[in-house]
């Protein structure tokens, strides 16, 4: 099943995508308040609860009437793993960056997460605005000390990711932070795809366009950690909750690799596909000025 | 003003300290759900909010009755600045760390998050655990673009952290969040004080003890980036929002720079305390097996 979360004029609602329209479960009575409190209380079996929800059901909604959002505007975490890919360490090799033998995982801030065709701002602090075309995982039951072979168990599905990047400020600090965490730069979608329907998640053809042209082309079976390593790897360490997401790394073709680089600039509209996941496009805008706080889908 | 969050029997609640009682705000009709939601109502005018709310209840508790856990059990954002006094700067250059031009953020996740007397786990997977003493600066409004001028109109209010570390997961990776990240290592509190009673941040003691002995002895004064430079080079990027947490570096005498090292171990105690701020103090214990998920104070 596929999961929206959607604006229709001044409400947010979520549902299941059937079709071209949206079964409306966020107005049943007693209905979770959104898709990561739904996760909270149904992660453990997510498809048979979606199935009765949906049952009933009796709103629908055009999907193309409505404005999606990030399925999961509100997660916990929002964590993202570099050098994943073995042709995108090639590309960074240029430029002095050299393989880890453990796996490298940076914060996002959950403040930066935006919707699957919702404008992504060009800062004014910097020209170096990139673009890396990911898989995300989210995750569907709290858990810790998970080994690799059991991780399927508690991821709920996946989505579209683009983990927006500004280069210069990305490599002010070691950590990554401040670059991978500028508000708009966390688009995903369009759907969360429920685990059901993936029956190889390390067997999808990934693409990432920018003005139609093509610029990353992979699969998600070139990563070198897979999902069970990585839940095996974070769970070593911490809880992962319900509704936290996992961005999984970029092929290569990244615009600062190129030669010569070759930045985002306002006008340009990126188109990051997966197969059976979707895609996400996301034109390029100023940032406005004065710069404001971006204000939360929820409270 | 003192603001905590308490555990009584099965109820969570918060309230302001007033001597050695808790004036219980959080069961007055209409009460924002807990210190977040009080921040993200109030923050623009914390004190007189309080200050009505206050007289508004009529139930008080014993301090000392009651189960303190971290004012702001579930901020949005937990960020912790490496390198940010000269003496610790000077211990960490042994191990070859450099001081950087500039700010140098990681993030805890939101996760390891506990309260100011309760235990902080020695994992079984290292036995590199280590301390490091540290003013936590906590956000009141939602700001973008702010400038280190300004800053302080964005600030709810201080208390007193542990960025508890694992020193060989820390340096797993260059983004250090692993290592800060485990289940139980970011201890906290033990209130929230409000930013008007304490007139100058940069100059409070700070000392961390470990079974009676000082290890750490400084003052917030040493700090090389100050709170208007934090949250200006934060909110160049992103936006901050009400609860968010700053915990703002340590200054030397951590354990695993000692020669030899001495990490941390079950039994010991580690005692963090800031002049006007207060102190906490968590006893190590054991990690139980098998490892299990924190539970979330609020969900």
């Amino acid at each position: 099943m596929k999961i929206v979360t959607f604006r229709d004029g001044g409400r947010v609602g979520y549902g299941v995508v059937e079709d071209r329209e949206i079964v409306d479960i966020s107005i049943l009575p007693h209905a979770p308040l959104h898709v990561r409190a739904l996760l909270d209380a149904h992660g453990d079996a997510l498809e048979p609860a979606l199935r009765a929800l949906t049952a009933a059901a009796t709103t629908r909604l055009r999907l193309d009437a409505v404005r999606l959002l990030a399925p999961i505007p509100n997660p916990r975490k929002f964590l993202s793993l570099g050098g994943n890919y073995a042709s995108h360490l090639a590309e960074t090799a240029k430029i002095g960056m050299v393989r880890s033998p453990t796996q490298v995982w940076f914060n996002k801030q959950t403040s930066c997460i935006n919707g699957p065709y919702l404008p992504i701002e060009k800062p004014v602090l910097s020209d170096q605005l990139d673009y890396e075309g990911e898989m995300g995982v989210v995750i569907g039951r709290r858990c810790r000390g998970v080994k690799a072979a059991d991780a399927m168990a508690v991821v709920a599905g996946y989505l579209v990711c683009n983990d927006v990047s500004v280069r210069d400020w990305q490599l002010r600090a070691p950590t990554h932070m401040l670059g991978k965490s500028f508000d708009s730069h966390g688009p995903m979608g369009p759907w969360l795809t429920t685990k059901d329907e993936i029956p190889d998640p390390h067997a999808l053809r990934l693409t990432t366009h920018v003005n139609g042209e093509l610029r990353q082309s992979g699969s998600t079976g070139d990563m070198i950690a897979r999902i069970g390593d990585m839940i095996e790897e974070l769970t070593s360490a911490f809880t992962l909750e319900p509704g936290d997401i996992l961005s999984t790394g970029t092929p290569a073709g990244v615009g600062g690799l190129m030669d010569p680089p070759c930045y985002l600039k306002p006008g340009d509209v990126v188109r990051v596909e997966i197969e059976r996941l979707g895609h996400i496009e996301n034109r390029v805008e100023p940032q406005p000025e004065p710069i404001r706080p971006t204000v939360p889908v929820y409270p």
